[in-house]
């Protein structure tokens, strides 16, 4: 991550003047990380989360239990107060987990200001109405034509303990409204974070989601020792049966193979620190589901997204075997060796990506 | 692996019916494992090497200095003689380096009948002549029109050593003649070996060239400990590189996207057991590159094919970065530090595929 261009590319008087009050939504990995990230370009960044016991345990100890040896800079707020956190912001991080996006929105609808733009970092898909976090968004806030503001998704293999160490990373910001991208980009660019701009959202929302249930089937692999080749063959099959779903909701093909499809899998396939693999690993040395969620700090967003995919893929008929092989261990006691033996065993005649 | 619908799937007395005499000319990892493979369906299987003393001794002894714990299944015949090993031969198996595809086979050629089919499972390019490796057996042989032979390349995430323990991996057989392409998909299909037909013979012998070079910054990655989110963003864009290659090639753009293209890639990146990961491993901790490949018991491809996809890039003005970095640090003494950051703080504005 070199630092010789940034101070041509963002200076950083116009980050200040085009937006400088940033309210981050969420208090997991990714809203603290990304409250560094805004802190060290200079944004004044506040941060709310739903529990006002968090937030105030945040302000006084600066440090969070789900990200251990991070510290929050100091000029980070987080505020517990609603309207206090979002007054007068410029731009809305969205940092909520997937199945709580509706009712945090719904809560703070009513201090949410007409036309200031939305950035998610949410990844998932919600279970009821098969929406991505920004469609949800949308659908709580029902903004008047004269109050409508742009959403963009800020995706990348962004596993948040590397991220909240320093180390490089890259996402990208992906808005139909390409002002929007480019502002995210000076926004959220740093010494260690670089951003590309994108204009597909559809695609970079879904592949997020997605990438999340075949890590979990990635994290199987690993706990039944199966090897490299299979686990790299399982994560190519997964990115084609998440590709042909991504093309059949109006996404491009070729963003699942950018960054933030490709990219992102990779890094949640492979990091040993990742939640969704780590959930699969674990299925796969015969622990129960709910005894690994209420051991994990954080959400694992795979478990609720694979029934949302797996839903979505039986609507838009499109063939998913390896997000079904999950959905069935994960919810219908199909036991992890088995589906593997039946995926690798498929009587698959000719390899089709699209 | 299920072994439930190989029966059905594979009629062992067809497999004998329509090529039982292969020979492997080679003796690294690839073609001691195929032989692995080949003997378990029942194949008459030959290996033949360039050095005799080295065939004799894997006859005596079973074992190789190149695949440590792997034994020589009883029915593989390692043969010295060149005229021996090839009479009689249904399918020829090209397991050579691809930098000695040419030397062997001029060797060879005046044993090798006409029409008998070659399965290729080399990964490099040639320098002299930047060839795919059935390109340069084609060039030597010089087939007559009434002696033409066709050609498949047999390509997926394979990395020796867990192929030759036997672990599930999977493959394509690749060729523009589809009967070509199931007949090796019979005959080399084991309890542990999955393969898909394809038809795109120059996508998938690029994409099995190719990710070694990426694979070599992939390890210079990890010898910089930079983490997993910077390699997998390191991955997805060394795979948007070499899929423009391809493509400019002739190739199709969605191989690069299946088991033999991301497939390959991220088992190659990833595995530790990979000899071009650790070569760019060891070059970020400061090896040079002689002692490196001097301490390597096989040929690390990545090396001798960076020197070539850097060229094949500047003669179709194909923008590659990371091969272009790769080649520098291999043959210009570029430092691996200063090129991660480089390639890293690149103003990329908006991401690009294909």
């Amino acid at each position: 991550m070199a630092p010789r261009d940034r101070a041509r590319e963002v200076p950083p008087s116009k980050v200040h003047l085009v937006a400088n009050r940033v309210v981050i939504l969420g208090d997991g990995q990714m809203a603290l990380a990304m409250a560094d990230v805004l802190a060290a370009g200079g944004a004044e960044t506040r941060l709310w989360a739903h529990s006002s016991a968090d937030i105030e345990a945040l302000a006084r100890d600066r440090r969070s239990p789900r990200l251990p040896g991070f510290v929050l800079p100091e000029s980070v707020q987080p505020i517990a107060a609603d309207e206090a956190a979002l007054a007068g912001a410029d731009v809305i991080v969205n940092a909520i987990p997937a199945q709580f996006v509706r009712a945090v929105w719904q809560r703070l609808a009513k201090h949410v200001q007409p036309r200031v733009p939305v950035v998610s970092v949410s990844k998932g898909i919600e279970n009821e109405t098969l929406l991505r976090p920004t469609q949800t968004i949308e659908d709580v806030l029902r903004d008047k034509p004269e109050g409508a503001r742009s959403m963009c998704a800020l995706s990348g293999p962004t596993i948040g303990p590397e991220l909240a160490r320093r180390l490089p990373a890259t996402m990208v910001a992906a808005s139909p409204d390409q002002p929007l991208a480019r502002r995210v980009q000076e926004l959220f660019t740093s010494r260690w974070l670089r951003i590309y701009t994108h204009d597909d959202i559809i695609g970079v929302e879904l592949a997020g989601a997605t990438k999340n249930v075949i890590a979990i089937a990635a994290g199987i692999a690993d706990g039944l020792a199966i090897g490299f080749n299979a686990k790299s063959a399982l994560l190519a099959r997964g990115l084609a049966e998440i590709a042909r779903l991504g093309a059949a909701m109006g996404a491009r093909l070729d963003t699942f193979f950018g960054v933030a499809g490709v990219g992102d899998l990779a890094t949640t396939c492979f990091s040993p620190e990742g939640r969704n693999r780590t959930c699969g690993e674990r299925l796969a040395r015969g622990e129960r589901l709910q005894q690994i969620v209420s051991s994990t700090a954080s959400v694992i967003e795979g478990v609720a997204t694979a029934k949302s995919v797996h839903r979505l893929a039986r609507r838009l008929s499109v063939d998913m075997p390896i997000t079904d092989a999950v959905h069935d261990i994960l919810f219908e006691d199909l036991k992890p060796a088995r589906a593997i033996e039946e995926l690798m065993g498929r009587s698959a005649k000719a390899e089709r990506i699209g």
